[in-house]
C-alpha cells in the first residue's frame, strides 16, 4: 500500500502520518476479523466495533428507513453517502460530536445545534439540546441534511417530533447514550425513520456516546470519498451488493 | 431539592434547565443503585458507569499513584481535585475531548495537545498527538497540569515518556480506546504512574474514549466544587471516608 492510498483509507480516522497509518491499518484489520465485509451497513458496523472497542456492538445497530432503491439495511448508508457528495450540512446535537466529525473528505458544512433556542430553553424548562433542536428545526436547518445526535436523548426526541412534523433530514445517526431514555429515543427516531421513510442508523441498549456518532457519520463521508475515487457505486442494494461479492 | 442545588450538583453534567436538571438527577439515582457511594474514587467510578451506559464499566477502572495522605484508591482524585482548585492546566490530547470538559465550575485553562508539533510528526513520521504531546511537554505544559488522553494510545505512551524522564503532572486520566496498543499504553501509564508516583486515572480493556476522559475529568472538577462550598474534605483517606460513613 502506498502512502497516498493510507491516506485515501485512514483519513476519517484522522491517520496522516507513517504510524498513524499503521495502527489504523492494524487495526482496522483486526475488526474485519471479527465483523463481515459485504455490504456498506456492515462497513458502519466495523466502524462502530472499531470506535468502542468492542467487537460484540456490530450487533447493536439498526438501519431503518429507506431509498429509492429499497429499505435494506445499506439504505441509511447509501442516503448518507449521497447526502455527503451533495455537500449536505451535518448537524450535530452538541459541541463533542460536531469535533469528531472529520474535516476532510467532503464539503459539507458542520453545525452544531446545542447553543441556539436559549430563549426558548429558559421559556420551556426543556433542556437546552431539546431546544436547540427545535429552534434549527424552525429556520430549516434539518430538511435534506444529516443530523446527527450523540449525546443527548431529549434531542432525539425533538428530532422525531420535527420529522413527524414534515421536517426530512436526508440521513440521521442517532447513538445517545444513558439510563434515562436513551433506549427510548432511539426507538422513537427508528419508529419515525419507517413511517415517513427517512433512512437512520442508531443502536439499541443504553450504550453510544457522541464518539460513536462521530465515528459512524465518518464512515458515511469514508463511503462517499469512495464513491468520489469510482471504488464503489451507491446504486446497489446491500443483497446485490453481498451476492455479487461472492462471484 | 431546589433549583440552585440542582445547578450545583449537575452542572458538570451540563444540564442547566429543568428538564435537564431532573434527567440528570434521574440518571445519577440509577446509576447509585448499581456503583457504591463510599470513596471518592467511587464518584468516579459512578461518572464511568454514566458516561459509558454500562453498568459493568465501574469495575474496569484502575487508581494509581498517591499524594501526601498515601496511594489508596482516592489519591488521584483527591490529586486532581486539588490540580483544579489551583487552577491546573487541563491538557487533552484531541479535540473531542476538550470539547467535553465541562466550562464550569473551575478557572483551570483547558488546552489541547493536537495542533502542535505539526513538524516533529512529519519528520519522524510517529502518529500527530505524539508529537503534540512532545512538543507540549518541550514547552513545560504538562508539568503540574491535568493530564488528560482519551483517545490516541500513541499519546499515552508519548505522556509516559515524559514521565518517565522527569516531568510531573499533577493528575493523569488516560481512557484511549481501541484494539492497537490501548491497553498496553494505559498499562504503560499505571507502571510510570506507580514508579514516579503521579496520580493517574486509567481504565483495563479495549474500551474507553475521548468521553470516558471527558466525563472522569468532569467528576474531577464536581469533586473540586464540592470542597469549595465546604461538602467535603479532601485530607482524608478512602479507607478513613468509608469508615466514618459506616459510623
Amino acid at each position: 500500500m502506498t502512502e497516498g492510498e493510507y491516506d485515501e483509507e485512514y483519513a476519517d480516522l484522522g491517520a496522516t502520518t507513517e504510524n498513524a497509518m499503521e495502527i489504523a491499518e492494524t487495526s482496522m484489520d483486526i475488526v474485519r476479523q471479527f465483523v463481515p465485509d459485504e455490504t456498506l451497513a456492515d462497513r458502519v458496523r466495523q466502524k462502530s466495533v472499531h470506535s468502542m472497542g468492542d467487537i460484540e456492538f456490530q450487533h447493536l445497530l439498526e438501519f431503518t428507513g429507506g431509498d429509492e432503491l429499497g429499505d435494506d439495511e445499506d439504505a441509511p448508508v447509501r442516503a448518507g453517502a449521497r447526502a455527503v457528495l451533495e455537500e449536505a450540512t451535518i448537524v450535530t446535537d452538541i459541541t463533542m460530536a460536531k469535533a469528531g466529525v472529520t474535516g476532510r473528505g467532503h464539503d459539507c458544512e458542520t453545525r452544531k445545534a446545542i447553543g441556539n433556542g436559549a430563549e426558548l430553553a429558559k421559556e420551556t424548562g426543556m433542556t437546552r439540546t431539546a431546544a436547540s433542536v427545535l429552534e434549527f428545526d424552525k429556520r430549516g436547518v434539518y430538511d435534506d441534511s444529516i443530523a446527527v445526535v450523540g449525546n443527548a436523548p431529549t434531542a432525539a426526541f425533538a428530532l422525531a417530533d420535527c420529522i413527524e412534523n414534515g421536517t426530512r433530514p436526508a440521513a440521521i445517526v442517532a447513538t445517545p447514550v444513558g439510563f434515562v431514555k436513551a433506549e427510548e429515543s432511539r426507538q422513537r427516531v427508528r419508529e419515525v425513520s419507517e413511517e415517513h421513510g427517512v433512512p437512520a442508523i442508531t443502536n439499541v441498549g443504553r450504550r453510544g456516546g457522541s464518539g460513536l456518532a462521530a465515528a459512524l457519520t465518518n464512515e458515511l463521508i469514508h463511503v462517499a470519498s469512495d464513491v468520489r475515487t469510482g471504488e464503489l457505486e451507491l446504486d446497489r442494494t446491500a443483497s446485490d451488493r453481498a451476492t455479487r461479492r461472492d462471484e
